[in-house]
């Protein structure tokens, strides 16, 4: 007999679901990877996923960093539910009661972003940087912040993909494709805006194509506002868009300009490169924060 | 002999400084008003003030809540000094030092918006709540959150006076007056930035003026942004700008409309007049906020 020292990680995003079971980044005993279909089809095939390791009892709990809406509010009678997505088939989903369920093990949840921002935190980029902010720019943009080691939590989750910051209509006519505010950040600079104003996909787009100055003033004003709320002692940009690496410098500059001085601290001032950073967790970042808020669940990351 | 059972509080503001002895709302022992002069001249009227009651040993302690930017990192050389301010004078005073030489007692001090926030919090208008934000709009405009019960810190202290929001330049052609940032949130809506605009101050304007409607739709672009960041369980609007009533109501139902039902709360979606308050404790919310921060070091406020 032995004590199951794994831990299950989903990374539960509206395109694709990402498992795993580990105990950290050097520590994968297995991982998959599937697209993001009906609920009933999705969840069956992340317990089957699971199900070799609860039944050899090698996984102690399950973390799970799903995309949202998400119910998070302790005590809530929907506690766990995925609630108001656009992706009708899962509006009201008890995700964490269906895998607690079929798993026979407790589940740990939180917003896809917050467990990216978590796993960064413990395992990568932002290591040992408290609070640490994680954006990520794909089909959405969201972020979560880490703070006093923890993912941060207010009346409800951080909702930054959706700050209003100032369109530039003489260069870009395009009011703004967010169904909610137009244009919002979401809605200049997420993936969706980029392919209805230009035509065409992001990435088939040069990496110096002129349109990415554009995209890059909006997200430099975007993570200026979340600079000057959160005051983050790290930002890292993730997500399809920012593989961009001449958008993450251009973006870098213009985050300089636009604070011009006014928040005075060397990694701004000096060294944005090193406060403005890609992922070191790469395409995992998500999936092991959620093994890491599983981890945490048992004090096993302090 | 008796142990010394009241706190020392200043709120050093960049036009007035307010001192107070005091442990609490209903036990003010002393109170104390005046303009805001050059540092040596103020800090004498301070210390005067307090010097009775530390003679007869009935202060324990100062909290201090001083306009800024201040330098409030831990082991930084010119911890507690107030550093790049525009008012010259006051640039590189080593306010906490100054008085906690003058007094001999420790001195605690955070931002004057953290300890409003903090004095809200535990007295006043935002008591119980977590987080909970204040927000003052006056000759300027900034923030401070209170999370955990404590005043919200990051790499630096947040700066919510300078977000970029988008400047409605068909009705309004005004640049902004920000001398950082042109128009920031500060540089569109703070006092100077109405007085410059409509050529007299914004007390002489009707209350109905048609201009105000310009200065909600500011406001709740900026209150927009720091509820998709910090997701406040209340919001504090505090500050001479604020004491307009009709623009307080303005304000809300413009955020109601800017949010467009996307965060989805009751308080924000049906209880807005809830949501966004007027502060409780009026013209003492930084002072007695200051006295907080100092009862809160000796473990008074638990």
């Amino acid at each position: 007999m032995f004590e199951p020292s794994l831990y299950g990680g989903i990374e539960a995003g509206g395109t694709k679901f990402v498992c795993a079971v580990a105990a950290g980044p050097e520590n994968i005993a297995g991982e998959a990877r599937f697209g993001t279909q009906a609920p009933e089809d999705t969840l069956q095939q992340a317990s089957n996923f699971f199900l070799p390791y609860v039944q050899s009892k090698q996984i102690r709990r399950i973390g799970l960093g799903s995309f949202g809406p998400v119910d998070l509010e302790p005590g809530s009678p929907t506690y766990g539910y995925i609630t108001s997505t656009p992706k009708v088939e899962w509006q009201n989903t008890d995700i964490a009661g269906i895998l607690r369920e079929r798993l026979g093990l407790p589940v740990v949840m939180d917003t896809d972003v917050n467990a990216a921002a978590l796993g960064e935190h413990i395992w990568g980029a932002s290591r040992g940087v408290d609070p640490s902010l994680y954006l990520t720019v794909g089909t959405g943009i969201g972020g979560g912040l880490v703070k006093d080691g923890r993912p941060y939590h207010g009346l409800l989750s951080p909702e930054m993909g959706h700050l209003r910051i100032p369109h530039n209509r003489t260069a870009d006519p395009f009011p703004g494709a967010c169904p909610y505010h137009g244009d919002c950040l979401e809605g200049l600079a997420a993936g969706p805006a980029i392919e209805k104003r230009m035509g065409r996909r992001g990435e088939t787009l040069a990496a110096d194509d002129p349109f990415w100055g554009l995209e890059a003033e909006y997200l430099a004003h975007g993570l200026t506002n979340c600079i000057l709320t959160l005051s983050p002692g790290i930002v890292i940009l993730g997500g399809g868009v920012m593989r961009n690496m001449i958008l993450l410098q251009n973006i870098r500059m213009k985050v300089q300009e636009s604070l011009n001085g006014y928040v005075k601290h060397g990694r701004i001032m000096e060294r944005i490169e090193e406060y403005i950073v890609p992922p070191m967790l790469g395409e995992r970042s998500g999936v092991l924060g959620a093994i890491a808020l599983a981890m945490a669940e048992d004090g096993e990351l302090r």
